[in-house]
């Protein structure tokens, strides 16, 4: 004979879910603008916390006067056209609609990133931009080149920084493709820059998203006395 | 006793110099000045011979129209605050002054040259330049860039190119300096350039005349279908 069937279980009742104790993914919202002469201040410090990072403080001579003179001329030209800086913030919250910077042809990218942790900024209130909680992060600054083999305008990068705290999160990539696609939908032809080749992390990252690094090219600089002097031996 | 002194020597006859069988050092007249629309076709071979130097012919793809329309639009700005180009030409006879680059703040640079042997140029016919026996020997391209740690413009040379029969006379020293003068004339931080590291003639020139090589950078670049899939991550 069977044994009897073991009564039921009891249907459990349900839980009663407190959103508030479930552990979220932490979430950032992060946007890309073009930067404006109000954003020296943090600029300045960006290109200083580079030149730390790549070990070349004795190159570093400029002031936030300087940079506010020749990045942001009078009568400057259109952005693309000269010296461009596009800025990365982040925000815990939303960030509103930028009106000013309809008239210059390049709408702000916005993006909500995900975190494996929070990010702790230990320099948040320094890097503060704006009326609500949104912070600098990072900025890629670039100009228009020219390859005479294409015939055709490109972008350079000069600079791309993210700040230690926001790295390996894809705001570097974040950067670079507003740049690459700032390129495309202006026909252009290559986005190019330089790595230092003891930079073997951002050597992988540049590789893996497409880029080509040239072994054999070399850059050559006139500088300081030695321009002055070549300068004038035609004169 | 001594010797009697032998008499004098006659003193010689004075040579007939006939000036036209004293063999001259062969001389030649150059100039730089900006090049114009007018000047693509030359821009175009010389383009290409440079590619052919550099063992890059498989990434030349410019054509006429398309070094035109790029390097010279419709309202396109002032010089040197954009692609600019200065054409090398060489003459037998002195230069005679050009009327419609005054407005363009360059005056011309002149400079004769005096020659070991006259130059034998294959290719005169072809490039040929104006009503006289002038032909184009070289040119440079070159753009402002922009050093962050300086806060300063540069100008940085895409292209130095002096034609086979014309090189080892010091044309490419003139363009350089050219291009020198005028980065010091507007107080500009560098001139920067690229040079392949096979080419130990040009290296060795440029740091003869003063120039760094920088070894730990490389160039890297993003183009053609990496660009286009790169730019489109985000979107």
């Amino acid at each position: 004979m069977a044994a009897a069937a073991p009564p039921p279980s009891p249907t459990p009742a349900p839980a009663v879910i407190r959103e508030d104790l479930i552990p979220t993914a932490p979430q950032v919202f992060s946007r890309i603008r073009l930067a404006t002469n109000a954003d020296v201040p943090h600029i300045h410090k960006l290109i200083h916390q580079m030149a730390v990072f790549e070990r070349l403080t004795h190159l570093f001579s400029a002031t936030e006067s300087s940079l506010s003179t020749t990045l942001f001329p009078e009568n400057s030209p259109p952005p693309f056209t000269t010296f461009t800086v596009f800025l990365l913030e982040v925000s815990q919250n939303p960030f509103l609609p930028i009106d000013n910077q309809n008239c210059t042809n390049f709408s702000p990218i916005h993006k909500t990133i995900n975190l494996d942790l929070p990010v702790s900024d230990a320099e948040a209130e320094m890097f503060k931009s704006g009326g609500n909680d949104a912070v600098v992060a990072g900025f890629v600054l670039f100009f228009p080149n020219y390859s005479s083999f294409l015939a055709k305008p490109g972008f350079y990068i000069e600079d791309i920084f993210v700040r230690e705290c926001y790295r390996r999160k894809g705001f570097g990539r974040l950067l670079l493709s507003t740049v690459a696609a700032q390129a495309a939908k202006m026909g252009y032809g290559r986005v190019e820059w330089v790595v230092l080749d003891w930079n073997v992390n951002a050597i992988k990252f540049y590789e893996e998203m497409g880029a080509q690094i040239l072994q054999e090219w070399r850059v050559c600089r006139l500088t300081g006395g030695a321009l002055e002097a070549f300068a004038n031996v035609n004169i």
